[in-house]
């Protein structure tokens, strides 16, 4: 074959590998927000929860990006849910492409070749009305630059003091179901995804985890050897096969729970420090913000109600 | 004179100058602080007030500071009061000294020569319970390296939508009030020092002001010949005594009006934005954060609840 050619049959893997991953991505988004539904409707009539409230759907708002340029720079659809269950919870869509302002090139790998981005991904965060459940956040996307790459993870917060230990079942359940993700993924490394999480989601300034942790990955790019664009697709998918399967038992196995008021007085405490991480150190939220992207997805993850008292 | 006695001359003003920078700091908190507890005491029994609330008194909390080096740093009072009328107000002092740790010194003024600093300051913000009352916020400090400046300012931040306006009688007054402190010194701009308050209290991801304005100063340090250091230090005096004169007028023209659910809600919300700003921007609270100051009496800026519905 000739370069020309070459070069074309690599746009068009690219192409159908960008379209795959972005509808991997929506219907991910479907089976999670179907599946939260499920547990507003599912929630027993007497169990707590804030009065005259009803079962929670999600409301999709699409949005649209503009470069930095001024050209269109793709968009998102913005999901977001209050109910019985689910004090706010947001999943979100996006697929946005431009260029990088200069000023961000140093920092993205393969932008100094190129200044072209093309992403795609799904982010969540649930902050929830009762304080026995723990909050969660979730996030996987592809990144295409001139090179390419997979990140994300997922991370638990549990929001009273002595539910935030690693022996709690809870944090069992979710470190069980993360460590099932990376296996049969041979480019995936359970132990360095951990590590990496309980890294990168630490208070430096209060010298605390913002949680017990999950997984932690980016630049995930395997060589052809090692299997390359599909299996790193793949091991993406089953982190979200893995949090689909393992978050929505962990808010059964705590719904029904009665909670006191200095309970909720902790949770809301404790929704501080999500938001001191998420303004302080939190990357996605702090370039999303830098650049262009859609303010309100992006802060959704913000918890509804907040103390600093 | 001999360099040894030129040098130990400038050593003997510089430590008179500290001296006498710190005690102003320190009575300007004493003043600002008895004018606070009066107006808690001056609220009529019958004006709208959280229930069971007693007046507030302040409670202060020395702490100390341990430098990067793991000298003794320094150290300070948090100073904070909860009331019927100030929902959660920090007035806090703090002189700390020691040597900028390497990757901040290309950043400060001076500190490529030497990196040791000394500074000393007044900080303040205050969240009240009725949405009629702006919150606001106060600092002035003197920062020494190889080279010393004043810095500082004020601004206002109304909480409802159609009080955060430039129209305004509170706007207006505060307005008055620091361009006031800036006549009868001529090295102070009044003009620019609006314009740089505009300019760095902004939320750009929101392209919306924080408040309605005031002053923010510098690295103001004028030559021998504009008045030295007592001059700076003269302007950052009357700073504080402005803000003293016209603040505690602003509360009690206000604590009184009643407020609506909608008001309270309204508040709580904009109060969200005064998180963003002070995590997002602040160089202040980022610095601080960053060069292991006092993490309860920085963070205490933080308003007492906060919705981001």
């Amino acid at each position: 074959m000739s370069d020309t050619s070459l070069t074309a049959n690599h746009d068009n893997l690219m192409a159908d590998n960008k379209a795959r991953a972005e509808a991997w991505f929506q219907s991910l988004r479907d089976d999670i927000c179907r599946a939260f539904e499920q547990i507003e409707r599912d929630l027993p009539a007497d169990a707590p929860a804030p009065a005259d409230t009803p079962d929670g759907t999600f409301t999709r708002t699409p949005w649209q990006r503009t470069d930095h340029s001024g050209a269109p720079g793709g968009g998102g659809t913005m999901g977001l849910m209050s109910g019985r269950v689910f004090e706010k919870v947001g999943v979100h869509t996006s697929t946005v492409h431009g260029e990088f302002a200069p000023e961000f090139r140093d920092k993205i790998p393969g932008a100094n070749e190129s200044p072209k981005f093309w992403a795609s991904g799904i982010s969540l965060i649930a902050h929830l009305h009762n304080p026995h459940v723990p909050a969660v956040h979730m996030n996987t996307r592809l990144v295409i630059t001139s090179k390419w790459w997979f990140g994300g993870g997922a991370d638990l917060t549990p929001v009273l003091d002595h539910r935030r230990t690693q022996d709690d079942p809870d944090s069992r359940a979710f470190h069980q179901a993360m460590r099932s993700a990376c296996q049969g993924h041979d480019i995936a490394d359970y132990d360095k995804y951990k590590a990496w999480c309980d890294d990168y989601f630490f208070l430096k300034h209060r010298n605390e985890p913002r949680g017990i942790g999950g997984i932690f990955y980016d630049n995930l790019t395997p060589s052809a050897d090692d299997g390359g664009f599909d299996a790193a697709f793949a091991f993406t998918q089953d982190v979200g096969r893995a949090f689909l399967s393992v978050y929505p038992e962990l808010v059964r196995a705590n719904f029904e729970t009665a909670w006191t008021e200095a309970d909720r007085e902790e949770q809301l405490v404790r929704r501080g420090r999500y938001v001191e991480f998420n303004l302080l150190y939190d990357r996605g939220t702090i370039f999303g913000l830098n650049t262009g992207g859609n303010v309100d997805s992006i802060l959704s993850s913000m918890p509804p109600v907040v103390k600093w008292p």
